[in-house]
């Protein structure tokens, strides 16, 4: 066990909407129930570009982003049982305690154990393990992934196989596991059922994927980006539909071109206009439409209620209804066979220390996922 | 068989907006595949009232309004297999005719046999059976049980016993059903859960006994009308809240009241901000909103997609989901023994020649329902 602390690269997060500094953070060592985890690599989300942009209100600043990592547990704190040093890990950002009202719910992923603390940017016992400068920085999502060591409760971290190739298998830890599982776990899609999927970035690309394992009938893929195309058929789409180039809204089209609507719709990109349009082109008496997307603060969804008096019903999906530290491991074993394609989302590969060229990437939309390596 | 056609008593709505006005119609005998019954009593229901005040987008002018009656049948035409004269019926404004795509799903009971001439106020041949001085009278919700003699689609008809007091079983035509179908085929409400009922009007009561059916451990019931309280109590409501009483939104009190909120919530008054309310008075991670009421033409319902994405479920239900010939001889069956206390909805009888008198006593809220007899 480590008890010092580690001077660790980081790409930080000094003040919203400003490019990331790369420089020597100090990060403490892990107190009782937490450990100290090496990321390996990790991709960089939507999410982490949000809250940067200072429009997330819950976003904290000056802090270490990142969310979507892979690493080697480097020490353990007090108690800690269920990792040892050496173990490979996907830093969860919903946590998995087995113990509270949701977990033992058996109908959520949504562990609230850690949730009030995370929310703040601090560890459980309301203090930040990270400081630059004497300074302390505030953690973000419970991972900061965006430095070579991050400190986590040992319940925000799925153990998974040591032979799984970090990084490739970091994807799993947000969009990909969103994706594929609002489809198998939130909507449980049948085999032979219609879907639509808004938005073909990483998670709707994913979905796409979740589609396929539940042998869906029809796959509709949506976007205004002609470009993905060809990467939403090669991984299972049946039809690529571009809202531009019909007049009618989108609902219209999918309704007629689906003799009624499709069985389930997804929403993938956070635009309530984009939710709307798909709970809308549900298939009346009983299309399901599960919003994945994250809209942007004090934003509203809005529909005539006659829409679900009419049999469709609207969800909400949060890293795809996965328990983290229970089923992670399974989608690595199942990307590790090639069930997964995971190479398809990794467009790019970068040092940390051009981490800002990633988020230009995937503001320009030509990235689907870049992977940084530390 | 009779081929004649009937002079019929009945309150036809001549004009929106206006009082019925007590006339004596004909109505001609039954085509293929059709039935006309002698209506032996009707409830008088909110919809009824929807449509006389002109608010109705699909309401049409003169019509003989009336959904939620009981007869029996008079004569039947060409092809009718499954009804005999004399047998006891419910119209049913929701079709069942076990051959379309929306009756072979197995997932709604919103079969499409006849909607599109029904929403016209036509039989399915796109004629009308009633008229008065020569003129023809449109049909209404495929129904129109305030004539003595009416005519429906074979498949809009439920046998039920000949038992059964039709003056009391007409109720399970419409509110009574729904509410209680609402909870037990739409939420599936499971024992020992929490549950909030909005509106104690005929469907709101109705969904305290069907949640009492379900054994839910804690049901909460709402109204601004303080004389509520006590049928609600007695139906089973194991709490009475009156918005009025707190400043603070009914959402809060009730997330308080149920540490987190409750597992099932039902909306049966029609109101877009009161089912917003029903909505997120649910629990985080699983709680269901089920909309039953029916709001105003061009009203929508909204609320922060973050709801839905921490795991609420909007859903809607019409009919309370029931298939009306396969299930509602059931219903009937409860209710003759006593499980579903129909006597308990009727504060009111009278003839039909007082009909415009119950829509006054529903509309200052004095009667829950007032059964015609004819």
């Amino acid at each position: 066990m480590s008890a010092q602390t580690l001077k660790s690269r980081a790409a930080v997060a000094f003040a919203p909407n400003e490019p990331l500094r790369l420089v020597t953070i100090d990060v403490a060592p892990p107190k009782a129930g937490e450990v100290r985890v090496r990321i390996v690599a990790t991709g960089v989300c939507h999410t982490d570009a949000f809250t940067l942009s200072g429009s997330d209100p819950e976003g904290i600043f000056p802090t270490v982003l990142g969310h979507e990592g892979g690493g080697v547990v480097e020490s353990i704190g007090e108690g800690v049982t269920s990792l040892q040093v050496g173990d490979h890990v996907i830093p969860l950002y919903t946590a998995e305690c087995r113990q509270c009202k949701f977990c033992l719910s058996g109908k959520t992923n949504l562990c609230q154990a850690v949730r009030a603390t995370q929310g703040k940017g601090l560890m459980p016992d309301g203090t930040s393990r990270f400081s630059y400068e004497g300074q302390p920085l505030f953690h973000y999502m419970g991972c900061s992934t965006f430095s070579e060591y991050t400190v986590l409760p040992e319940i925000s971290l799925a153990k998974i196989s040591n032979e799984a190739p970090l990084e490739q298998v970091c994807l799993l830890g947000c969009g990909v596991t969103t994706g594929i599982g609002a489809v198998l776990n939130t909507a449980k899609v049948e085999a032979g059922a219609s879907v639509a999927i808004f938005g073909l970035g990483g998670i709707g690309l994913a979905a796409i994927i979740g589609a396929k394992m539940a042998n869906a009938g029809r796959i509709l893929a949506i976007d205004i980006n002609p470009a993905k195309r060809d990467v939403a058929l090669s991984l299972g789409a049946t039809d690529f539909i571009n809202p531009k180039d019909d007049d009618r809204p989108i609902q219209d089209v999918i309704v007629e071109l689906t003799d009624g609507g499709v069985d389930y719709s997804f929403e993938c990109v956070g635009n309530v206009q984009l939710m709307r349009a798909a709970l809308e082109c549900c298939h009346k008496g009983w299309g399901e439409s599960i919003i994945i997307g994250v809209a942007g603060a004090g934003q509203e969804i809005s529909t005539r209620p006659f829409q679900l008096v009419t049999g469709r019903v609207w969800r909400g999906s949060a890293f795809g209804g996965v328990k983290g530290r229970t089923e992670l491991p399974s989608y690595v074993e199942k990307a590790s066979r090639g069930e997964i394609p995971l190479e398809t989302f990794i467009t790019h590969n970068m040092p940390l220390e051009a981490i800002n060229e990633a988020f230009e990437l995937m503001h320009t939309g030509q990235s689907i996922r870049t992977v940084i390596h530390f």
